[in-house]
């Protein structure tokens, strides 16, 4: 699977690709990260991507010119699945979401800065506006950053243990169920009983419980829909 | 205001936090963010600060005594407001808790990764188990950066027009109006007449009325907040 990104701040992004799971999915070949500069794209001689928004306001805007170059020389080189905008008035990303555009080939991720982008630039070629949470953030690198991360780690053969990804929060509409690991006791702070017990059974069924228990306290309307 | 943030993965971090309105904020003295190598806490020979959880299954459980080395030494300096963990089954993070979260001091954050942690941290120290979205992540780290910026925008001086803050998506409860900037006509595609009139009272009221637009054809759950 294959992203490009195309951003003012590619050195923003550096960091988050080059750790953890994301680096071991590229340096195995299941996951290829692109990040594109879009200053490269800039037409004028101070590289500058936006200007001030018609109609007045505070805040700069994205200009369509240096996006369109960057998106068309993309394009012009492989399909995409996806052109996806990074925008708070966007989808919001869920897991089904994430499950989803984990099956693609190639996704070309825009981010917006400053106060976002022209409006033309989503109307004529964006596919998908996705949204990570009801937040306004600095720029759209971040939530880029968290899409990548939740979509490579459903790649099969990403995860070392595949069973893993399955078994998390939200895979099955729960909530996960409390984790304990060793010592048994902590300052009198004691690991329940029946997890010491060796009864898989048992073990099986009151994490169940625990399931619904934590996802009726914490999120009744996971259970609503 | 202070962020203490407490990682495995302390790299991960490094860009994300050296970039745009965070680093301005920083040389601003506006904003202090001190990174945690949990492992450095870890009292082992092998630094390990995970082990497998109890009751079996897949993944590894990050144990409760490095974070609790960690967490007390921090807490032996100074006062924290609160000690978040950054979780799926947290409350989910919106713009209101964000302002909320902007007014105070000295925030922890705690990001788990593999499986998850230890049930007696979070029962023991935390104060606030907050989630950015519904959607699996490989740790908090991703997570813990949208918390920091989503706060560190809010906080007067930060961002160099502070009305901007203020006009963004969520914080009147609507989603924002379309953006356009230059050239008027791109290959055809013309910016609205009315945003090149000059009439500001009617650029003002077609942005309200754009804005209820949007609002109502995409998130009609926060017109009925």
């Amino acid at each position: 699977m294959r992203f490009d990104i195309i951003t003012v701040l590619p050195g923003l992004l550096e960091s988050p690709f080059a750790h953890s799971i994301l680096q071991r999915a590229q340096k195995k070949d299941l996951l290829e990260i692109h990040v594109h500069n879009l200053r490269e794209y800039a037409n004028n001689k101070h590289k500058s991507v936006d200007d001030y928004p018609y109609g007045g306001g505070s805040g700069m805007v994205m200009q369509i010119e240096p996006f369109a170059a960057c998106i068309e020389k993309l394009q012009s080189e492989r399909e995409y699945d996806d052109i996806i905008y990074m925008t708070p008035d966007g989808v919001t990303l869920n897991q089904q979401l994430a499950n989803e555009l984990s099956t693609v080939q190639n996704i070309m991720i825009l981010c917006g800065h400053y106060k976002g982008i022209d409006q033309r630039i989503r109307d004529i070629y964006v596919t998908k506006e996705i949204s990570v949470g009801d937040y306004v953030l600095s720029g759209g690198e971040l939530p880029a950053a968290i899409v990548v991360d939740a979509i490579a780690r459903l790649i099969p053969g990403v995860l070392s243990d595949e069973t893993s990804a399955l078994s998390d929060s939200f895979q099955d509409g729960l909530l996960d169920a409390p984790l304990y690991t060793r010592p048994a006791d902590w300052r009198g702070h004691k690991v329940p009983d029946i997890l010491l017990s060796g009864h898989e059974g048992k073990i099986a069924a009151w994490r169940d419980e625990q399931q619904l228990i934590r996802t009726k306290e914490r999120r009744p309307d996971l259970l609503n829909d």
